[in-house]
C-alpha cells in the first residue's frame, strides 16, 4: 500500500453503486475548494465517450466545483442517451454539493456500448458525499480501478521557498483491459496556488513526458482522461508563467508523479512480464525519436521477442525501418541493449555475444537504446511485451 | 495441391543447397527466354535487404534473364559482406546461364541477421540448372516456402482474340513468420506480350488491389518482393498501354490470380483461425477507407476480439476512432457484419442481435462492412485474427 498524503481543499468519497462485483467501491466523487484550478487532456480517439465531451466543455468554462468518477460501464458509443445519462448524474452532484451543474466534470470506465445505469449511480451518490474526506486518496485508487491488478498511487511533498508543497495523484490502466474495460484515467492534485494559464502549460507539458510516453498496445481509448488539480492552499507565491523559476520547480515534480503512475499502468499491462524502456537518441528532432519508439513498442513481432527474452535484432531492425522517419540511414544506427552494443555499422555488431544478450533480457526491466548519430534530439518511452495472458485476457468472453 | 499450367519461355529448377530442414529443396532457380519483361515492387520498409538492394538495381538496368530465390537466411542487416555475397550468387548464375550478372536478379527469405551461406548456394546451383524445365512450378511453389504451412500457387488461362493466354503464380507469406523467418514472395508471370510501360503500370495497380490489402500483424519485412514477368511468347497482339481493352483484360487476370495468392497469405497467417474482410465504404476517398480498414485491421485489441468470436463493437469503433482520418462523424458511421447492422445513429443497432452476431463470428470467414457516409470511394482488405497461436509461433526461441 503506498502511501497518500492529503491535498488540502480536495476531500474524496467512494462508494457502492452495484456497477462491478459485488461489495467493490465503483463510484468516486471529487470536491475541491472555491478557487481551485483545474486542467485536463483528454483522448485523441475520435470517438470520445458522453462523459468526455461533457468533462471537456464544462472544463473550459471554467470554475470546477467535483468530479464524479464511475468504473464498470464506460458510457462511450451510446449517442444522444449517453450525453443525457452523463448530465443527469452531474445535476445529482451538483444539487447535493450545492453547485453548478456545469462545475461537475464526470468520467467513466468499463464496457463500451452499454447504457450507463444513471439511476443506480445517483442512488448511491449521497454514500459519497457523506464519505468524503480529504485522506480518502488511497480508497479512491481502489474505487477508479477496473481489472487493474493493483492500486496506482503516488505522493510527493516538497519544501518551496519556505512553504511544504504537496502533491498526490491516482491512476488506472493498463492500455485496453479486460474485454471492453477501456481507460487510462489519472487524477493529479496539488495544494499549491498555481493560476490557470500555467497550470494548462503545466499539463501539456507533463503528459507529454508521461502518459503520452507509455503504450501497451497502441489501441487509445474513447475514454482516456488525465486532469491536473491545483487547490491554491499553500503557499505565499503563486505559480505564474512557464518562465519562472518557480514554475519549473513545482512542474518537474508533477512530472515525476506522473511519470511514477505511468510506469505503474505499463507494468501492470494486460498480461505484461517484462517492463521495457525504448530510448531513442540523437534524432533530429522529437518527433522522429518518438515515431521509432512507438514503431518498435507497438511491433506484436518485437513485443512477442521481449516476451520470449529472445533478442531477436532482425525484428528491431524491421520495426525500425517500418517507422515513418524519411532518410533513415542503417549504416549509421547503432544499438545498445543495456550497455552493450549489438548493432553498428549496418550488421550486428562485432562485439555481439548472444549468451550476454539474452542474460539481459531474462531480467524483468531492460532498456533498449537506439541511436539515429543524425541530430541532438532524444525520446524515451515504456513499455510492456505481449504474452500469452494478452491474448487469453482479450480473448475471453465478456461474459 | 494446386494445378499449375506452364508458362512458354519461363523454366524453373529447385535444388537442396542445405540451407533450410535437411532433404527439402531451398534455392529456385528461374530463367527467361530473351525478349522476356519484368516488372517488380519492393518492400517499403526503409531496411532493404542486400538482396532486395540488388534485385531492384538490376531491374531498373532492364533485360532480366534469370531470378535465383534461397530460404533459409534473409541475407538482411548484413552490411557490405551481404551484398558481395548476393553478387557472388548472381555472378555464378551468370556464368552457369551465359548471361550478364547484372541480368540476374537474387531474393532471400529466412533468418534477419545472418550472413548468407553463398558457397553452399554455388555448390547447389548446377543442380538448379539441371533441373530447369517449365512444368516446374509446383516444386517451385515448394522451395519458397520457409514455415508456410502449404503451398500457395495459382494458374488462370483466358481466351483473348483467339489466342489462349495463361498467368501462372506463386506464393509464399505469411506476415512475419516464425522468429526471423520473415518475408513475403510473390513471382507471376504470363506468356502473353506486354510491353515494358504496360507491365509496369499493370504491377502497380494490380499490387494495390491485391498485396497491398492484406495484412497479419502489421509488420513489414525487410525482404517482400513481387515479380510480374510477361515472356511475350503467346498472342499476336502486343499489351500495350491501361488505356486499351487489351491491357484491361490480362491486367484484370492477372489481378484475379494476385488476389488469389494474396488470400492463400492470409488463411496461412500465423497461427490464423479466421479470415476477415473488412470492407469500408462510402469514404472521401480510398485514403481514408484504407487508413479506417487498416487500423481496425491492426488492433490487437480488435485481433484478439475475432479470435475469441466476440462481435466487440466497443473495440471495432476504437479503432475506427484511432485511425488518422479527419473529421469522421460516429452518428453517420452504419456497420455491418456480414448483412446484419450492428451499429448506426451513433449507438448500438436498434436490431442487434447479440447471439446472431456470435454466431456470425463463429464462421471460419465473415465479413465487416464500415459505412462512413461521406463520400463515393471504398477499400477491401483481408486480414486474419491473433490467437495463442501467433504469441506461440513468435516467442518460440529461434534455435
Amino acid at each position: 500500500m503506498q502511501k497518500t498524503i492529503p491535498i488540502t481543499g480536495l476531500e474524496l468519497g467512494v462508494a457502492k453503486a452495484g456497477l462491478k462485483r459485488k461489495n467493490k467501491a465503483d463510484l468516486l466523487l471529487i470536491r475541491l475548494k472555491k478557487g481551485s484550478q483545474v486542467a485536463g487532456v483528454f483522448t485523441t480517439n475520435k470517438f470520445r465517450a458522453a462523459p468526455v465531451e461533457i468533462a471537456s466543455n464544462n472544463l473550459a468554462r471554467g470554475g470546477v466545483r467535483a468530479l464524479v468518477v464511475n468504473t464498470g460501464v464506460a458510457n462511450a458509443g451510446t449517442g444522444k442517451v449517453g450525453l443525457s445519462d452523463a448530465k443527469k448524474v452531474c445535476e445529482k452532484v451538483g444539487n447535493m454539493l450545492k453547485i453548478n451543474t456545469t462545475e461537475v466534470l464526470p468520467f467513466s470506465t468499463g464496457v463500451i456500448m452499454e447504457r450507463l445505469p444513471a439511476a443506480q449511480i445517483i442512488e448511491a451518490l449521497p454514500n459519497a458525499v457523506d464519505d468524503l474526506r480529504e485522506d480518502n486518496w488511497f480508497r479512491a485508487s481502489e474505487a477508479i480501478l477496473t481489472t487493474d491488478t493493483v492500486t496506482k498511487s503516488v505522493s510527493m511533498q516538497i519544501e518551496v521557498d519556505g512553504t511544504s508543497i504537496t502533491i498526490t495523484g491516482i491512476a488506472k490502466g493498463s492500455g485496453m483491459i479486460k474485454p471492453d474495460m477501456a481507460t487510462m484515467l489519472s487524477f493529479i492534485a496539488t495544494d499549491a496556488r498555481i493560476d490557470a494559464t500555467a497550470l494548462n502549460e503545466m499539463i501539456d507539458s507533463v503528459v507529454k513526458k508521461s502518459f503520452n510516453c507509455i503504450t501497451v498496445d497502441g489501441d487509445t481509448s474513447t475514454n482516456d482522461s488525465f486532469l491536473l488539480m491545483a487547490t491554491c492552499q499553500s503557499g505565499n507565491f503563486i505559480v505564474k508563467n512557464k518562465n519562472e523559476d518557480l514554475y519549473e520547480v513545482i512542474r518537474n515534480a508533477i512530472e515525476k508523479v506522473a511519470v511514477k503512475l505511468a510506469k505503474m499502468i505499463i507494468k501492470d499491462g494486460e498480461g505484461a512480464t517484462k517492463f521495457v524502456t525504448i530510448k531513442v537518441k540523437t534524432g533530429q528532432d522529437e518527433k522522429e525519436c518518438r515515431a521509432v519508439a512507438f514503431s518498435i513498442a507497438e511491433s506484436p513481432l518485437v513485443k512477442t521477442a521481449f516476451y520470449a527474452e529472445d533478442p531477436n535484432l532482425g525484428r528491431i531492425l524491421a520495426a525500425i525501418g517500418k517507422s515513418d522517419v524519411k532518410k533513415l540511414n542503417l549504416q549509421n544506427i547503432i544499438i545498445h541493449l543495456d550497455s552493450m552494443v549489438i548493432f553498428e555499422n549496418g550488421e550486428r555488431a562485432v562485439g555481439y555475444d548472444e549468451k550476454k544478450a539474452s542474460t539481459i533480457m531474462k531480467k524483468d526491466e531492460f532498456c533498449l537504446i537506439i541511436n539515429l548519430a543524425r541530430g541532438e534530439e532524444e525520446f524515451e518511452l515504456w513499455t510492456c511485451d505481449m504474452s500469452h495472458d494478452y491474448v487469453t485476457i482479450n480473448s475471453d468472453y465478456r461474459s
